[in-house]
């Protein structure tokens, strides 16, 4: 049985908080919004992101990230990516020795363009860093059904120390040393979401659906190699794995963006429509830049980038990614 | 302007069919059941397998093999796996030197476990052979909604003959070498979307299949590569593209008879419902051959051929396949 305090009660934090609560752990989950806080605590639930399941008792609702963290074996973070800094800036001083990290946000951060775990390890070099991605709707990891997931480390022995914690017959988690490639796979695969619901939204079927997938695996790959991640990666659960979920599950609120953009709605309205944050849309244009600095070509993300940006609408969005001209396979 | 020929009246030769005669080729289209040709003729439409797109007026519905490869440039090939073998032997006289054969079957025959490349060099080795295959259902493509596939020969210069002949701008087509890693792609991605049936009909959710997809391309890429094939082609459009579109849409028939054997429906009982051939059955079957010829493990393969031939039933295979004891994500 293991301290753990998890920072950060959206959808995704909450199933790993009811998860590791279920397995035995003693867990203290906070949020930076305080009427959140106090409606968990009055039904027990996560009534806004999670609802119908209720907490157990090993589950406490707290203030606060002191409170959340005193006496925390593991601090696993679950704060949206572009919120990752100030969350973890705010934790820094109550980190002891001892405590593993662990993250759960996918994205790039906007503007500095870097991964969550550049942002850990340059704010606190000696951190005790684990990323946990792969594919995970919260929605059912919530609801008990069977989910593989990955956790990598540039130390392997607090890898193996987060799958022994966090592994249950219902939530199995596999190892994997490549950081940066699990940390690429999880955000990127948010922009190709957001093409297959517009090619959804547009009506155009699995077909064109799958077509996009699979020439998105391909450049999501590209950069990764490109900024030191291994190609294998892309082929894991990281990679297509997380692709597949996203881009087929109505689950997916990058897809559900995505959807209402194929149907015409505007990108800056759509986000508005999701209601929880739509990671794509920051990371479509942080992929963007970073392919720009390093020189590798990315056309759905630039397709992308051109759409939510309205520059071309949904279906000549579309028509391009269709219409291009190389003719073959291994060159696409 | 070409004459092709296209044997096979299933769901899949009648879109391509439709296709092709919408591009302005010469087509002639026969089957070896009488009453759906004679059908086909009254209605000018397939009632069976693909309702409700009428034929162009240069689709030509023939009542025998002889009658379609008169004057044919291009012998398009839609029999299902097992009878191909029967369908080129009878055709064998008729194929004149400048005749193309393009093959559509997905499968690998029961027996001799040969691809159906292997058949047709076999019993004729200057064949002039091109392997078509990629995310298309049928149902879709005859729809002309926008489709890519790819197209591949040990003569490149008869991919890239009839990639000119068939791509249109609804129906992309890319040219690949890898004759043996696309037959195989098609072929036993059947098996895992019997798999992911069966996760979805026991109840299991988006993140058990994706977990159960990602780790299923990994074990046709291990057998692939034992038998030959190029491990890029099982990321490309035949590999991960195919395995996406025929797991994830109720258009596929192994899918849906996955679903039935999940819900509890015996596996010899979900076939006869199902009403169509179910490759995959034929697939799985001859895939745990060939591994076991091979020295190569699939432990999906496996799971799904006991569960097929009702050692296990559903249940247990989808557990025993969440339950394994592999730990790093790079040797799953």
């Amino acid at each position: 049985m293991k301290n753990i305090a998890v920072i950060g009660a959206g959808s995704w934090g909450t199933a790993l908080a009811l998860t590791l609560s279920n397995k035995g752990h003693q867990v203290k989950i906070c949020d930076v919004d305080q009427a959140h806080i106090r409606e968990m605590k009055e039904h027990r639930e996560n009534v806004k992101y999670l609802p119908g399941i209720p907490f157990n008792d090993n589950l406490a609702v707290v203030g606060s990230t002191e409170e959340a963290m005193e006496g925390a074996d593991i601090v696993l973070f679950s704060a949206p990516a572009q919120h990752f800094r100030s969350a973890f800036e705010h934790a820094i001083p109550l980190i002891e020795d001892s405590m593993v990290v662990v993250n759960v946000a996918k994205g790039i951060e906007q503007g500095t363009l870097m991964r969550m775990s550049e942002i850990a390890t340059l704010l606190k070099p000696d951190v005790k860093y684990v990323v946990l991605s792969g594919p995970s709707h919260a929605e059912e990891v919530g609801r008990f059904l069977p989910t593989t997931v990955a956790v990598a480390s540039k130390d392997m022995k607090l890898a193996e120390y987060i799958q022994d914690e966090f592994m249950t017959d219902r939530f199995r988690v596999y190892t994997n040393s490549d950081v940066c490639g699990v940390e690429l796979g999880g955000a990127l695969k948010n922009i190709i979401a957001l093409g297959a619901g517009i090619s959804d939204g547009i009506g155009f079927g699995d077909n064109a659906k799958a077509a996009l997938m699979t020439r998105g695996i391909t450049e999501m790959k590209r950069l990764g190699v490109s900024l030191g991640a291994d190609p294998e990666t892309f082929a894991g659960l990281t990679g297509v794995g997380d692709l597949i979920v996203t881009c087929t599950s109505m689950h997916s609120r990058n897809r559900r963006c995505g959807i209402m953009i194929g149907e015409g709605v505007k990108p800056s309205e759509a986000t508005k429509k999701v209601g929880m944050v739509v990671e794509g849309m920051f990371t479509t244009i942080a992929a963007y830049e970073l392919a720009k600095r390093v020189g590798v070509e990315m056309p759905i993300t630039e397709c992308i980038y051109e759409c939510i940006n309205e520059k071309i609408d949904a279906r000549e969005a579309v028509e391009i990614l269709m219409g291009r001209d190389k003719k073959n396979e291994m060159h696409i």
